[in-house]
């Protein structure tokens, strides 16, 4: 891997960008280490993490590590997850350089940011300009991270920062950015977490079975409106590009397609109207005539509860049947409002009354031409409720697709799989080391792992090793180098391969499994020797 | 107003950021229409909204406006929120010229988005290069909102967007944008309601009463690692800050001095330890010894459930007492597990014991140079239990601050006060107008307004009128002009302005009203009777 500290970070990623005209690249090579709302990285940081560089002993070298410490909302019974993220982080922030101008804007802020009064607050000056000076501006601190995609159980490290000499004491600077990693690993977990249940509808119902084509099409993601920012639907909406292929959230399917997947085509969809299409025409009819006129050879999407969703389906539907049927389409009808189960139901069975249905070979009825969108109130729950209730109702999975808006792209949190970042080590200034661990006894769950971590498979399984040990060879060693005080060529794997290695990875993991190696586990019995109590480990 | 279609937007917001050297001008203004992630603000929508301009009927005019439908939680006691947000999505999105360059990225996108296959996908093309060639690239609609941090009840339009002529069809195209002001709306509102919790304990326990100098500083910002991204942090961080002081989101705290309020400080925070600070010394003493040498004489925090809470109280704390008198500063302990409730009584009573307190004039005890502040687990619930069970331990709310997380910055959503947008006006290619108004019969609560609408103070009530019924003089019209087919000079508040009118509005504004004119509700009273049945209006 060769170190690339002279040339612009912006340039690792730019290289897949070769569609675009010249002017695009040197706009997005202006912005440097600043954001273009103007913050500099200097800031983007706790304030009490300002702070720390005065508060830590004086030591050679430190090192932390994060870890998702619960399944998804807390499933015991299934601890798998997707680690996922760490490039955006590294790409867009970690690996930009810092220059002099984001030392004289963060000194305008700190002077004032003392409570109360708005006195001065401390930073670590000296260290920023030192790097700045001498690493060309870029952040001195190692990072290792998992393989995007990599499928772990809860416990395992996601990344590692390692901070040496002097500049020891900003290992956990960068922690307020590292930590947003819980973001797109949960949405991606979450994701993956709803193909199984895709899958497993189609398994029992349709002819193509958990692998038919239909399925990475079946959960739309519809929650670009729904996020709190740009920012967040692009890197949540990519998170969900990993398990599907459908997505309105346009950020994101750009971001993944060019920034991610050298130009190749990740997210797709199709013409649909919404209620203010429908309402705009004097009719539902006529909004939907003009669909079919528009779009009637392809497939499509119309809304149906703008008035009267039992009207919409016992009278405007098939009012527009024959014109429909004329142009050989596949008319999607999305249900908006209600109880979610039986708008699915009631849709159905219209459809069925009006189109009429075919039985597969698993007896279930696939309705000829159209099918069913429910894009309200959608979670894993009604998802896995919907599956089954069209299943008992005879339909099979083929004739309903699922859009899921906040419940996937907001309805998430870090408390979600409980992710946080720890000191496991440190070499004090006098050469002694000494291996760190959190263990609250008013929390067992809420221990950290001691000293340095290594990821290696057993049994398939990645499980978390002593670094220093010698039972992780480097080559064998998860966690990779994925930046040394400055951006490393050739770490990032693209959009494509990523979605190969979780689609591998992911079904061949068992549900729940023993990650922490018999080394560790003695280290971690040493160390609450030293402070007190068992906290709550696998076994 | 004076309109600045020549000029790029970017300057607008840049005038306050003369503290800062010209380089970082000449970036951020290298920044147009495109994010620095390379992403095109032609592609920032839902992929159906690009499919609309063939969808909608030919029109001379539409019009759509955004609504929170419901109070914070489906709270019906009190439907108050405070508005807030538009500034940053007109300046940052909206207000930002288009150009060829984002025409073609766009191209390049939509012809592989068709789903199956990736095939074309339709997208306006024709109507972006219209307005590239004719507006200076500026988005060809007009946008009206209310003025950054007015209190308002659900149901009144927090803005509303009109197209006229060719341009109709693309009304609804920013809607995705535009809907996420859903968020720092949300969290303002979030954030203004836990005040109303603090001053409410101060006005029980404290001498200061609920205008204390302190009340400002008692919840702290803590989210920006909970936070999905960097933008995340900034937007929600800015809402918090119009209630409270307090805050550790420094990109927050950042953009809100420097580009929101001319450069005044506008947040602050203390030093604080953190796990892997306290972790890191031998000993807990040791750790906390060096914050005394370092912060003594002001105000600082340590968190004390490394190891054993109890223990850190009882024997660690007694342990640096004199040194910590000595320094003559203020000491906060910040318990970090276990039930809330209890961690702070824990705290308090072994500061008190430590430290000493004196009654107040309302007889509750205050403790000389220490507190507590619980950042763990708080939310409007458990902040509210807190501030009781010290009251009824006999502490005044002087000892007490707390620290929101996830809680305050993501644990809030679209469906929290259920915003959205709909189309409400249109005037047909032959010059006839329609109200338009969705109305569910599944969810009569999902009903939209009809009309074009203007929002004018009745009784001090912000309440919502038909435009076109003469009630509503211009100068009278909450809704204010923001964009008029580009950026307008004058029409932001700074932020210290924005915290005074909420200051004034909140406490003035009664917790629930009816904010419905007698007209508008004649005007629904009329679109029911084309369509269906009576909607769930608040009378």
């Amino acid at each position: 891997m060769l170190k690339l500290k002279e040339r612009c970070a912006c340039r690792l990623s730019q290289t897949r960008m070769s569609v675009f005209p010249r002017a695009a690249h040197r706009r997005t090579l202006a912005c440097r280490a600043m954001l273009p709302l103007g913050v500099p990285i200097s800031v983007l940081s706790d304030s009490y993490k300002a702070t720390h560089f005065l508060q830590y002993p004086k030591a050679q070298k430190m090192v932390a590590y994060g870890e998702f410490r619960q399944g998804f909302n807390k499933d015991k019974a299934d601890t798998r997850m997707v680690s996922y993220g760490i490039r955006y982080l590294v790409e867009n922030y970690i690996a930009k350089p810092w220059t002099k101008e984001d030392v004289e804007m963060a000194e305008a802020f700190y002077k004032t940011h003392m409570s109360p009064a708005y006195t001065p607050f401390p930073f670590p000056r000296p260290l920023f300009e030192k790097f700045i000076r001498e690493n060309n501006g870029y952040f001195p601190v190692k990072l290792e991270a998992l393989p995007e995609g990599t499928c772990i159980h809860a416990r395992v490290p996601v990344y590692q920062i390692t901070a040496t000499g002097e500049y020891s004491p900003l290992c956990t600077f960068l922690e307020t950015l590292l930590t947003m990693i819980w973001y797109p690993t949960s949405v991606a977990t979450l994701s993956r977490r709803s193909r199984d249940v895709v899958e497993a509808s189609f398994a029992r119902t349709s002819d193509g079975g958990p692998a038919s084509p239909l399925v990475e099409g079946r959960l739309v993601d519809f929650g670009f409106r729904g996020c709190t920012s740009v920012e967040q639907s692009i890197i949540g909406g990519c998170a969900h590009l990993l398990s599907f292929k459908s997505s309105d959230t346009m950020s994101a399917a750009f971001y993944a397609q060019f920034k991610l997947n050298g130009g190749r085509p990740v997210g797709q969809s199709i013409p649909a109207t919404e209620h203010s299409v429908m309402t705009s025409w004097p009719t539902e009819a006529a909004a939907m005539n003009n669909m079919i006129d528009n779009f009637g050879t392809g497939i499509y999407a119309c809304v149906m509860d703008s008035y009267d969703y039992c009207k919409a389906l016992s009278e405007v539907l098939p009012s527009v049947a024959a014109r429909k049927v004329d142009r050989g389409g596949y008319l999607v009808l999305r249900p908006d409002s209600g109880d979610p189960t039986e708008a699915v139901l009631m849709a159905l069975n219209a459809a069925d009354k009006v189109f009429g249905s075919v039985r597969n070979s698993k007896g279930f009825k696939v309705i000829q031409g159209c099918g069913v969108i429910q894009g309200d109130g959608i979670d894993l729950t009604t998802m896995e409720k919907i599956a089954q209730a069209i299943e008992e109702a005879g339909f099979a999975a083929d004739n309903v697709s699922y859009g899921m808006g906040g419940g996937l792209l907001q309805k998430v949190n870090r408390d979600t799989m409980s992710f946080a970042t720890k000191l496991c080590h440190i070499i004090y200034e006098d050469g002694r080391p000494a291996d760190i661990m959190k263990q609250p006894q008013t929390d067992t769950g809420k221990f950290s792992l001691p000293g340095v971590l290594a990821v290696k498979r057993v049994g398939g399984v990645p499980t978390v090793f002593p670094a220093d040990s010698g039972e992780v060879a480097q080559h064998e060693n998860l966690l990779r180098l994925v930046y040394d005080k400055g951006p490393l060529e050739g770490v990032w794997d693209d959009f494509d391969t990523v979605r190969a290695r979780l689609a591998a990875e992911w079904s061949a993991l068992p549900r729940t499994a023993d990650n922490i190696s018999a080394s560790l586990r003695e280290k971690v019995r040493q160390q609450m020797a030293l402070r007190g109590k068992v906290p709550a480990l696998a076994r």
